[in-house]
């Protein structure tokens, strides 16, 4: 198995076309997201989780229909926009992503926020500390590509966790701290309103520019 | 927000009551994996997706009626069964968990085998670098458990990306290296069967047992 320039596929879609058709499943992934949430808490007898299970399956059966056989992959067209919906954290057709929206600051600072519901738990209560590894390693990544100006892998994620993080709002920001040939370097933090300006989770990352990227053919994060 | 022996809740559950939910509840949380797998993937037209939608946001208003506003938790029963449904990477009642099962080989060493679809996709047809994350954060925390014999918090945790990790069966595990007062070092590895014994991903852990739950008057991860 082996990553490549490849590995994007080029599509015929205008921008135009791409925005609608993340509208259509956008809202469609939503309610998933909805129903992933309200399938933790649920209380209902027997009787109701059989009703439920059974619209669950026809829906399913309905979206089955000439479904693709591949993962979403990442895609670009000529307008220079490209799309990754399947992606775990910020595709927005895939339920299991918040999904998170990137803001930013510059071309070396990227930042979020994020509502993490019942879905997202470890310790009671409290957002599971692989998530805020999921977070941050998708964050850091973004981050890494400037701005996605070049392609990066990651080569090492530490993570420190300073205190429980309560599920709800969370925000997080990466920014680049060196840069030496191949290699980024990025640092990252996750936190909440309720700790201010304390970290509940500190990072930093080693992002390398592939070999075969540097040609700056194309350009992205492959996290 | 501090964790304490008190984020376990004692329930009146029976053992037998509990299974009994988890099989009523678990069927339908696998069929909620079957449907957001299939939301990335499908290609019908918008007249089918907003028949779909209907059917998804029918069976989300049937599980809200008397739904829980809290998230699941980890309960645990007098006969010392203890469950967390809604944990993002084993809640048998949450749909984003694959749901990892744990094999124990002994009291210091676990493993598991998962299979990865469309949702866990980062890079195109590979895992999330922040799934392998988020899978390795739990199953070492669970190690560092040793099987639930005492309650443990992660520290700090290191992750070397070795290779690409395609979509699919994936197989992971974990192990104690050092223990040392309050302080366990989990190593762990994650990999496909291409890759033979080559990981794809390896990871170091620090765990640490908080001093609250020293007199081991509860047990289990608190990833």
């Amino acid at each position: 198995m082996t990553l490549s320039s490849m590995s994007f596929v080029p599509s015929d879609l205008s921008t135009a076309e791409v925005e609608a058709s993340e509208q259509l499943y956008g809202d469609l992934a939503q309610d998933v997201r909805l129903l992933v949430d309200v399938a933790i808490r649920a209380r209902v007898d027997a009787d109701r989780v059989a009703a439920a299970r059974d619209l669950v399956r026809r829906a399913e059966r309905i979206l089955a229909e000439d479904a693709s056989q591949e993962p979403a992959g990442i895609h670009f067209n000529t307008e220079g926009r490209s799309w990754n919906w399947g992606n775990a954290v910020v595709g927005v057709r895939n339920a299991i992503a918040p999904p998170v929206v990137l803001r930013w600051v510059d071309d070396e600072t990227v930042r979020s926020e994020v509502d993490l519901g019942a879905a997202y738990e470890g310790p009671p209560s409290c957002v599971h500390g692989g998530v805020s590894a999921l977070l941050l390693d998708h964050l850091m990544g973004e981050c890494a590509s400037a701005a996605h100006t070049r392609l990066i892998v990651t080569g090492t994620l530490t993570l420190r966790y300073r205190k429980p993080l309560p599920l709800g709002r969370i925000h997080m920001q990466a920014q680049i701290t060196h840069e030496d040939d191949r290699k980024v370097t990025v640092t990252a933090h996750l936190g909440c309103e309720a700790y201010g300006d304390e970290p509940a989770v500190e990072a930093t990352g080693l992002f390398i520019v592939p070999r075969w990227a540097r040609e700056g053919s194309v350009s992205g994060s492959l996290d």
